[in-house]
């Protein structure tokens, strides 16, 4: 929030002002309906001191330059919001904005070299997430353009899709929706009701919707901006059906309306992201030349012979919905942009902000002072923290698979896990951030002037598009499930028998709990352990490490009744575990971003900022033993003793980083021409220093009425 | 959701639908993109049957038939939110709803039988809760003419006040702003800045705001059609402040210009509730009559002298602030109201909505059959129940405090110590409930056409309007300290010695708890409990119980301490357990819920009803265990083993719900005509339905394509 250049005397002075607060004022008994006072505010320590030019710069991760470049674009006003405006008026802003990025060049990066892109994926999605942070709107309106739209004809199609339809989809003169979703199916694409049947006579593909639940919805681009749409269909030729694939259908003519065939409605106002007009859209014995089918995992000859180079229908079909993970990459990038945002406001808010006793004569704690005020923040900017962390190290690897210089199979189905795994997370903590943020800032906390509302708004469906939640935790715990089951198949059966045998004695020692077959993690159960074992690395991440991989072969466990029982019964089986798969999913997520941000810790070189992020990252993974803690103290891993002792040792890095708040937040870059929220501003400060200066000059001149006293006691 | 007529029928034919479901249809190995599947639906139970209508009238509670004209007056479109009005046309439109409220004499029964009111308060609140559900810019700009501006004259004004001015309040003529919070100071009322000085030469008040943070702030009807104003000021006469005053000051002339001395600002766009015309107030050498002092609790005669009928300037404050307690009152069953909208909308969908396989041949499950989904919804809807029992025993205790019949001291300190412990719960649960609901029901939900992100906007700031939550859970805290203290001082010195050595045998006994001196409360330590004693009713009440006042006695031993140490030392180690002390602040609001569901619970005459409701009232009492399951395991009341009993029950629990669920939000009485949400209308079922249609008659004549066959594996 503050510039970096001025940054050491602004925190010389603060240390100044804090150390001067001393006795809360007024009388606690005359003020039963004031919050509980606070102690006055800790000095800032002079050491350790972070580091906040360099740790920024670390925080920018491995795309850094084009990162800070988006960011100065991302400031410019013309790419920003306007609060308040129609939604008409703000579908028609962003369309414009659209085209500024495209003559800014700033869009092309993920397209070929051929083409006048730079093929360069991990950049391209580090500068769109930027775009979050100017508008929602124009980050996702540009999502749907260049990265779904766009990203369908470049990886699903072939060289004849590239040569006649990206340079017009690139340079925005064909707005095109990305037509997957409808109405009746939003999760399950392989059930999709549009059919796409080959005409051998016309040589042509008839797409055709069949119900109303097959519409497609919630289409950016569809709603008006739309001239064209990749159309996901099923694929239908000589009676029989090969499954889903992507087709280029043109929607609309110059003057934008639809073509024959073609019918549509407008999805109208969302709960957020207005600047871009969503919509629905149906067909009707429309046609589309052969060539239209972006072939690259399959292709109908003119006879009406289907091909593909993946023989599987199952794998195929994953396959082409996995060249578009993009999607869910840019969302942890972005949603981890927004709380990084919404942090930098209410803290910098809680920095300045004196609830109480203006009238007093003495200054006051501000609100970031009250213990309960940094209980809601700390542990949500740590792990905001641990996302910046994991969320680098994930565009690397998705830089690595796109880029082709690690793209095994292997290789992207661990990028999907890493996107199911982390999409969620942090696009749940970004809702929950923005939530705690606006509340913590109060009543000025909800006016539109101080974003945090509506980017709350925008970043709401983030949770449940390009993958709902819930669902993409499932594909998560099923990779863990067929892990862990390949490593029980090798086993012989002597290993079975000890098996049982190891599960039962397990139990016996743990309570109820159950370890993995050949696990080799340190006890951490009823012995007791100190606090210095609880912020060492190795304890914390064999206790995050041992949760996930208990839970895991737990629900085996469970599961592996399913096999002797009918379908119908097993199916019931799986539904009573879903609950608990989800978290054992979840668990998994969590480790990641810990472990992410423990190597990070590793590249902190300046010890000083090292010490502090350490206590960072302790409370990051002591805040999950804390919020499991349930768990560790049903399953034997941590005795109440030691589970209270978490509860004490997070109070204690809780103040010990309170000092460092303002520089944590400052450290992620964002300036006032990114924040915007006039409360950040320093206008909280000014208002207090006003008023204050004006009791001290009436107390001064005598002229500061007496208080009524009160009748004796 | 269903009409009451109707209802028996319509759940025999979901009966027999649900029992017709068979086996998943597409094999999981293909479908790895696809949740997890349900089992089939389970098949409606014969019995136990909810009464859907008189349970439905129970919930309706004391005042059920005027609740039930309000819904039906909330039901008329003329009342009702147009999602995407501009702000402008939004606040016009509320303006003139009001007029309708006058006209149709729905907002007076609060008021003086002499003045054309019916005295009724309990009524009143009832009715105007209603409100929210035709748009709770309604309910809150009804709230601020007639509950808090109109209100504060009627409490805080006398005779000449009513006389002269609530006519002309009650009517609509004179619309007005409540003047209280400024920008300076949220929750801290007694700070404000401004000022009223009387001017004994001219025997006028003058208003004064001396300082941009004593700006007033938040003001509903202050940006645009407020015409005059309670306006809190510090009253200051002969030189001595006696503390905040409400004074009636006209703000505008009849052209909307505001009069000599007074500006002001709009607050612009909000994050919800932009019906209402929220804005600023400052004041410059404003003059009132002295005669336009709201003189109830204190009065300046013509020589400038001060007198009250409470001699404490703290307890004459809180006195005043305690007459506008309903707006406290409104809110918590106007969430509460909300939760129950959301959760039908969401249940309605979750029983139609089929994710999966339309194409296949047999029924599937529907969304409400996953066990995740039913996790996510059913302990809300037991949460939601719980509200609807403490919202009406809680206007019951406000009634009998405002109508006279019990008006102590203490019933008026008990009444607001509800309010405190209810309102946080009430309107946190409404957000979490209504953002559930909006991700249950995925990207539809994100429409505005559905009504859950739209509710959701405008509740928002429910949790930090009329006390911020967290501050009147500090309430709450201190109450409950301050019992706990009293009940200690009477302790002799015998006693405290018993304390001390109990203290220690306690920790022995327990681990690390700590029990309350002469607490007497069966021991749940480490013998095992069955499940029946789980859902035993004693044994629930003696842990929800047993874990505030154990919280409570250990904060307060610690702060014991804070008596030897010097004041800021003292304040330091209050605010170090400032965030436990809102935890049992928040213990105790869950107990008051369970034990209002709890009388509830006896009250319900009809026995399958009262089966179905005791698993309700179990969910939510065993779901607050589970919830704070680490507490109960590390103070020795759960044994690891019963605290997984506890979610093992639990979700029995939710099974044996699920049968019911549609029952449950149907008996909250919404209809169609409140609900407004097109994926609650049946067009859901109506898609599902002709989706099947479509694959059945394309099955029977053959041309349904084959599904290509996956090679051999």
């Amino acid at each position: 929030m503050v510039d970096t250049a001025s940054r050491t005397t602004k925190t010389d002075a603060k240390t100044e002002t804090t150390a001067r607060a001393t006795v809360p004022a007024r009388p606690a008994r005359d003020a039963a309906d004031a919050p509980i006072q606070a102690p006055p505010a800790p000095a800032r320590p002079t050491a350790p001191r972070i580091d906040v030019e360099s740790l920024g710069r670390q925080l920018l991760g491995t795309w850094a330059d084009i990162r800070l470049e988006a960011r100065t674009r991302a400031a410019h006003p013309d790419l920003q919001r306007i609060e308040g405006q129609s939604k008409e008026e703000h579908r028609e802003r962003v369309l414009g904005q659209l085209k500024i990025l495209v003559d800014q060049g700033a869009v092309h990066r993920a397209f070929p070299k051929a083409l006048g892109g730079q093929d360069d994926h991990g950049g391209n999605i580090a500068a769109f997430e930027e775009l979050v942070v100017a508008d929602p709107s124009l980050q996702i309106k540009s999502g749907v353009q260049w990265g779904l739209f766009g990203s369908a004809v470049l990886h699903l199609g072939t060289e004849y899709h590239h040569e006649t339809f990206l340079p017009d989809i690139m340079s925005l003169k064909v707005p095109g929706a990305f037509a997957m979703t409808e109405t009746g199916h939003g999760s399950d694409v392989a059930s999709i009701g549009t059919t796409a049947t080959f005409d051998e006579k016309k040589q042509q593909f008839v797409i055709e919707t069949p119900f109303r639940g097959a519409w497609k919805d919630y289409l950016g681009n569809a709603a008006v901006h739309g001239t064209a749409a990749v159309v996901f269909a099923q694929l239908i030729t000589k009676g029989v059906n090969h499954g889903v694939h992507a087709f280029y259908v043109p929607l609309r003519n110059a003057k934008g309306a639809f073509l024959k065939g073609i019918g549509g409605e407008d999805d109208g106002l969302k709960g957020g992201l207005n600047g871009i007009d969503n919509g629905r859209l149906h067909f009707t014995n429309v046609r589309v030349p052969r060539e239209n089918l972006l072939n690259r995992y399959g292709s109908v000859a003119e006879d009406g012979t289907y091909s593909s180079p993946i023989a599987s229908p199952g794998r195929r079909f994953f396959t082409m919905l996995g060249t578009l993970v993009q999607g869910r990459v840019s969302l942890d990038g972005a949603a981890t942009a927004a709380s990084a945002m919404a942090l930098a406001i209410a803290v910098t808010y809680g920095n300045q902000r004196r609830q109480f006793n203006a009238a007093s004569e003495t200054d006051e704690e501000v609100l970031l002072d009250y213990q309960r005020h940094q209980r809601r923040l700390l542990p949500k900017l740590a792990t905001t923290y641990a996302q910046v962390f994991a969320h680098d190290e994930f565009l690397v690897k998705f830089d690595a698979v796109f880029s082709g210089a690690a793209d095994t199979d292997d290789d992207r189905q661990d990028l999907e896990t890493i996107a199911a795994s982390l999409k969620p997370l942090s696009t749940w903590h970004a809702l929950e951030t923005l939530q705690e943020a606006r509340e913590a800032c109060g009543g000025s906390g909800f006016l539109a002037e101080n974003r945090l509302v509506g980017l709350r708004h925008d970043l709401d469906v983030y949770v449940t598009f390009e993958g709902d939640n819930n669902v993409l935790l499932q594909l998560v715990a099923k990779r863990l499930l067929t892990d862990y089951s390949k490593q029980f198949a090798k086993a012989d059966v002597g290993a079975m028998a000890r098996y049982v045998v190891s599960q039962t004695a397990e139990r016996a020692y743990h309570g109820t709990g159950l370890r993995r077959l050949g696990q080799n993690i340190a006890d951490l159960g009823s012995t007791a352990r100190s606090v210095a074992e609880l912020r060492d690395t190795d304890t914390q991440r064999s206790m995050l490490t041992d949760r996930v991989e208990t839970m895991v072969a737990e629900i085996a466990g469970r599961l592996r009744e399913a096999r002797k029982l009918s379908k119908v019964e097993g199916a019931a089986l799986f539904n009573r575990n879903q609950n608990e798969l989800i978290e054992a999913a979840r668990a998994h997520a969590e480790l990641l971003q810990w472990e992410a941000f423990t190597r990070g810790l590793d590249k902190v070189a300046d010890p000083e900022t090292k010490q502090v992020l350490t206590w960072v990252r302790d409370l990051f993974g002591l805040g999950l033993i804390e919020q499991h803690a349930a768990w560790y103290l049903i399953n034997g891993r941590l005795s109440p003793k030691r589970a209270q002792s978490v509860t004490a040792y997070i109070d204690r890095l809780i103040e010990r980083l309170r000092p460092h708040a303002q520089d944590l937040v400052d450290a992620f870059g964002y300036g006032p021409e990114h924040l915007r929220a006039k409360i950040a501003s320093g206008a909280e400060q000014e208002r207090q220093d006003e008023a204050r200066a004006y009791y001290a000059a009436k107390r001064a001149d005598g002229t500061l009425p007496t208080v009524e006293k009160s009748p004796k006691r």
